[in-house]
């Protein structure tokens, strides 16, 4: 049960943005932009940091509902998405990606834990400063929202297929308001 | 030095928000309306929230500048700034603001880690829906601020008492997106 007065039967972050839409806006507005805007990481890449992110924090609703949408993003190559939350640096994905996951999860601990050697081996393996800046920004966001819909509490789905009509929207439509009349 | 190239000679966030003014503009209007926006907490509690979560994600930038506004909001006060900051259980402040800086700390460590009675303890003291939305959101925010500026590796003030003229900046004019052209 959340911890406050939250809309029934939406789940996680959604349930907070109708309660609170002045910070909603802002809160979805910069996800936007984070994760479809302009990057030189693909849109999959980015939900899959998100979501990697997201798992480190234990978050069920943000990592669940993030993989879909990676999973959506990467099409044929969807079962990477499990590989890269299983063990990623086993899994079927550039060296460069790796490095920046590896930073994400670095920042997932705590800011000061990224080191100068991190950053070079991303360098060494392609990344160039917005790489780094978008990964380090998405790691940060999502330490953030995993924080918020825990620490008040909100529901989950009911069935873990519902993740998958939610990975479909976000990859699809990407992140609007919900309708507040819901 | 930062880890990616950020305008010389501007501290913390305020480099990052040149870098990527597109992103900063969200963070900014953000982080203006949770703390210069409404609320049923003084602008002074929320800057002492966001002071005492920077502090336990020991980011030297945003504890110093947010204590330093948290100061200036207390005027005669300002002394409970730092008695927070050591123990705030021991502190000259109410006890409904001492379960709120109890459910940040927890949130400061990952939002799961708030639990029924953290909850049932502020509402004993008085706490209502909005108190204790507005802290948990504010204790996420700065999560999220704490690992952006860190994890990018961004400067810090020469001078502590450069501290003092953005504490004053910070609780009089609030957050607004630095001149780019500076």
């Amino acid at each position: 049960m959340p911890h406050i007065s939250l809309p029934t039967f939406i789940p996680g972050i959604r349930s907070l943005v109708i309660y609170r839409p002045e910070t909603g806006k802002y809160l979805y507005e910069l996800v936007q932009l984070l994760l479809r805007g302009d990057s030189p990481l693909s849109t999959g890449e980015r939900e899959l940091i998100a979501s990697y992110v997201s798992y480190l924090n234990n978050c069920q609703f943000c990592y669940q509902s993030h993989a879909a949408a990676a999973r959506c993003l990467y099409g044929d190559k969807e079962k990477l998405v499990d590989e890269v939350l299983k063990d990623f640096t086993t899994a079927s994905i550039t060296t460069k990606l790796k490095t920046l996951l590896h930073i994400a999860g670095k920042v997932q601990k705590l800011g000061k834990e990224v080191q100068p050697e991190d950053i070079e081996a991303a360098r060494a393996a392609g990344a160039e400063d917005r790489d780094i800046h978008d990964t380090v920004l998405i790691a940060a966001t999502f330490s953030m929202f995993n924080r918020y819909v825990d620490g008040l509490g909100t529901t989950i789905p009911d069935n873990v297929s519902d993740y998958v009509a939610m990975g479909e929207r976000m990859s699809s439509i990407g992140y609007v308001l919900p309708n507040q009349s819901i």
